[in-house]
C-alpha cells in the first residue's frame, strides 16, 4: 500500500486537487480568497464565463451573490486566470487548468425562449400587456433608492400574471401586494379577474399614481400608505386569498414582507402568496434560512420555486465596474434576475400575528448585496 | 347592531356562507364529505371541472390527491352538482351556485407549450432524444407493480435532462440513480457529459437491461442491485455530484429515496439532487412535512419547484373510474403528472447518515394513493 505521501495526485470529498510539493491551482486561488467563498462558487463563476458570451449575463449563470462574484472575477483577473482581449475575455492556460481542476464546464443556455423559463405563456394577455405597458412608461421615475426600488420588465411581469391566471389565485380574489413599485396592482386590476386588490406602498409618489390609474380606468384597487415595518390596520389582517410581494434582498427584508403577507392571508387552505427572490443577492445559505423559517413559523407549503425569469430592467444608480475590462460599461439592457415562489396555505393556517419593527438598514443592505461589490 | 339572527348572509374567514334557517350548497355537500377533505378541495375540482373539457386532465388541475378528487366526483354527481350528456360533463343549476359560492370560476391553462412549463427547452439533445427513444421502446415491459414502477415519457425525461445539463450538474459529475425505470441513467449516459453514472436498481430485469445497452453503446454506467431500505456499499457513501431519483409516493417513500441520495452525495456546496413529487397522490400538507423534513435535517436549499411537467405513460394496471360517466373509460394517453424538485447542498453540508429499514407497505400505499380510489 502506498503512503499519501508517495501518491499522485488524489482527491478530498470536495475535488480538491492535493499534489505533494505542489500547490495546485485552486488552492493557489483559494488562500486570496475570503472564507465565506467557496469552491462551489469559483467553480460557478468560471463555468458561467465559459458559458456565456455577454459578461453581465454570468451573474444569472453563477447565481452566487454579486459581490462574491466579482471578487472571484477580480482574484481571477489579478493572477492572471483571465485575459480580456479583443472585446472578449478568455481564461488563459492557468485559467483552463483550474476550470479543469474544478470539473468547470460550459453549460449551454437550455432556458425555453419562448417563455423565458418561467413555464406560463402570456400570449392570451396581449391587449392587457398593451394596455399596462402604457401605464407603466408614464410612471413616476427616478425611483428613490432609500427605498429599495426598481421596477422588473412588463414582460416579466406578464410571466407571472399567467401563473397566477393558471393557478385560478386571481379570479374573484381579494388580492393584496406589499409595496408596488412594478404596478403589478395595475395589471391585476386590468384583467378583471379580481374582485379587489389593495395596495400597501410607503412611497406617496408610486401611491398617488396607482391611484390616479385606478380611477381613470375604473379598477378595483384601493391604495394605502403602509410602512410594512409598522402594525397593519386591523381590518386587513386574515383578509385576503392572495398576496404579492418583491420583499428586498436581505435576509429580514425577505421576511419581513412575507410574514406581513402571511398575516394579511385568511384563515384556511388555498390560499396562496407569491414572492421575488433574487438569486443574485442572497447565497442559498440565506434561501435555506428563508424557506425554513417560513415552514416551520407558518401552515403553509412551497408549491412553485421557478427559474429566474424576473428581470429588472437597467435602474438609475447601476454602476459599471470599472476595473473589470468586461464589465466596465452598463450592461445597457435587463441583466439582474430573480427566482419567482409560490406558497399555499394548509387547512391548519391561521394568519400570522402582525408585529411591528424598526425601520432599519438591516432590511436593505448585508454583505451579500449589489453594492458590496464596490467596497474595498 | 343586528343580531345575527336577524342578519343576511355573512362569511366566516374561510368563504363559507351562513345565512339564516338555510343551508348553503357548500354546507349541504361538506356534511357529506369526510373531515379530511377541504372546502379547498372542493373548489379545486370545481375550478378543474369549469377549465378543462379532457375529464382526465381535471386531476392536474386540481393538483389534490387522486381518492380526494374522485370522492368529491361522486359526491357531486350523486347530489346533482353535475350532469353528463351529450359526452361531456357540466355543472347543474345547483352545481353553478356552489361554484358561485366557493368563487370557482374558470381557469384558463397558461401552460408554455413549447416547454409543457418545464421552463427547459431540449431542441438541442433531439439526436440523444432518438437514440433514447429507440432503448426505451426495446425495455422489458410488464412492469412488476410491487415495488410501485411505470415510466415516464421520454418528452418529460428530456425537459428534466435539459435543466440539468443548464445547471452544470452533468457536465463531469459522478451522477447516482436511485431506482431507475425510466431509464434515466441511459439518457444522462448518451448525453457524454458525466464523468460516471451509478444506478441503484431493485428490479433485476431492469438492471440487467441497463448494463446491456451500457455495453452495447459504451456508456460509463456502472448498475447495482440495491434494496433501497438495506445500507448502501459504504464505498458509495458521499461520493456523488449528484442524485436522480423518482421516489414512491408517500411521505415515507420520499424521504427514504431523497435522503438516501443525501447519504450518496459528497459533503460541502453545490452538489445537486433531483426528484420527482407527485401532485396527485400527495397532499400539500405531505409536501409541507417533506419539505420541513430535508430542510431542518440537511444542510440544502431548494433551489427549483417547477410545474408539473413530468408525465408518466398509461401504466398496465390503470383502472377506469366506471361509475363516473366522464371516467369510464382510460385516457389512453398520459394524464398522471409529477412536480420537479432541484435541491443544492450549502456549505456546510455532511452526507447524511445511512440507515436501513423495514421494507414495508408504508413505503407505497397511504390513503391519498391512486388505488384508494376504487376502495368503499
Amino acid at each position: 500500500m502506498q503512503t499519501c505521501a508517495t501518491q499522485g495526485a488524489t482527491r478530498d470529498s470536495n475535488f480538491e486537487f492535493h499534489i505533494s510539493g505542489f500547490m495546485s491551482e485552486y488552492q493557489n486561488l483559494k488562500s486570496k480568497l475570503p472564507d465565506h467563498i467557496t469552491q462551489g462558487d469559483v467553480k460557478k463563476i468560471l463555468a458561467a464565463i465559459l458559458s456565456e458570451n455577454a459578461p453581465w449575463d454570468w451573474f444569472t449563470r453563477a447565481r452566487i451573490p454579486f459581490p462574491f462574484a466579482v471578487r472571484i472575477l477580480r482574484e481571477l483577473q489579478d493572477a492572471g486566470y483571465l485575459a480580456f482581449a479583443n472585446d472578449k475575455t478568455q481564461l488563459t492556460p492557468r485559467g483552463q487548468t483550474l476550470a479543469h481542476e474544478l470539473h468547470a464546464t460550459a453549460e449551454p443556455n437550455m432556458t425555453c425562449p419562448r417563455c423565458a423559463g418561467s413555464g406560463a405563456d402570456w400570449g392570451a394577455l396581449q391587449n392587457i400587456f398593451e394596455r399596462y405597458v402604457e401605464i407603466y412608461n408614464a410612471r413616476p421615475r427616478n425611483e428613490n433608492p432609500e427605498f429599495d426600488q426598481g421596477a422588473m420588465t412588463p414582460e416579466s411581469l406578464f410571466r407571472r400574471l399567467a401563473l397566477m391566471i393558471h393557478m385560478g389565485d386571481l379570479q374573484g380574489a381579494r388580492v393584496v401586494n406589499l409595496g408596488d413599485d412594478d404596478l403589478a396592482s395595475v395589471a391585476i386590476g386590468l384583467t378583471g379577474l379580481a374582485q379587489s386588490v389593495t395596495v400597501l406602498e410607503i412611497d406617496e409618489r408610486i401611491a398617488a399614481y396607482i391611484q390616479a390609474v385606478a380611477q381613470k380606468y375604473n379598477l378595483p384597487l384601493t391604495v394605502r400608505h403602509q410602512d410594512l415595518t409598522q402594525p397593519l390596520p386591523s381590518n386587513l389582517l386574515g383578509a385576503f386569498d392572495t398576496f404579492v410581494c418583491d420583499p428586498p434582498e436581505t435576509e429580514q427584508g425577505l421576511l419581513l414582507f412575507v410574514e406581513k403577507g402571511l398575516a394579511l392571508l385568511r384563515a384556511g387552505d388555498a390560499h396562496a402568496g407569491y414572492f421575488g427572490a433574487t438569486v443574485m443577492e442572497a447565497s442559498l445559505a440565506k434561501w435555506a434560512r428563508w424557506q425554513k423559517q417560513l415552514l416551520n413559523k407558518h401552515e403553509i407549503a412551497f408549491t412553485h420555486i421557478l427559474p429566474p425569469f424576473t428581470e429588472y430592467a437597467p435602474w438609475p444608480d447601476e454602476k459599471p465596474l470599472t476595473d473589470i475590462p468586461a464589465l466596465a460599461t452598463l450592461a445597457g439592457r435587463p441583466w439582474y434576475r430573480f427566482a419567482f415562489y409560490r406558497l399555499e396555505t394548509l387547512p391548519a393556517f391561521q394568519p400570522a400575528a402582525d408585529f411591528e419593527t424598526e425601520l432599519s438598514q438591516v432590511f436593505y443592505f448585508d454583505y451579500e448585496g449589489y453594492y458590496e461589490a464596490w467596497k474595498a
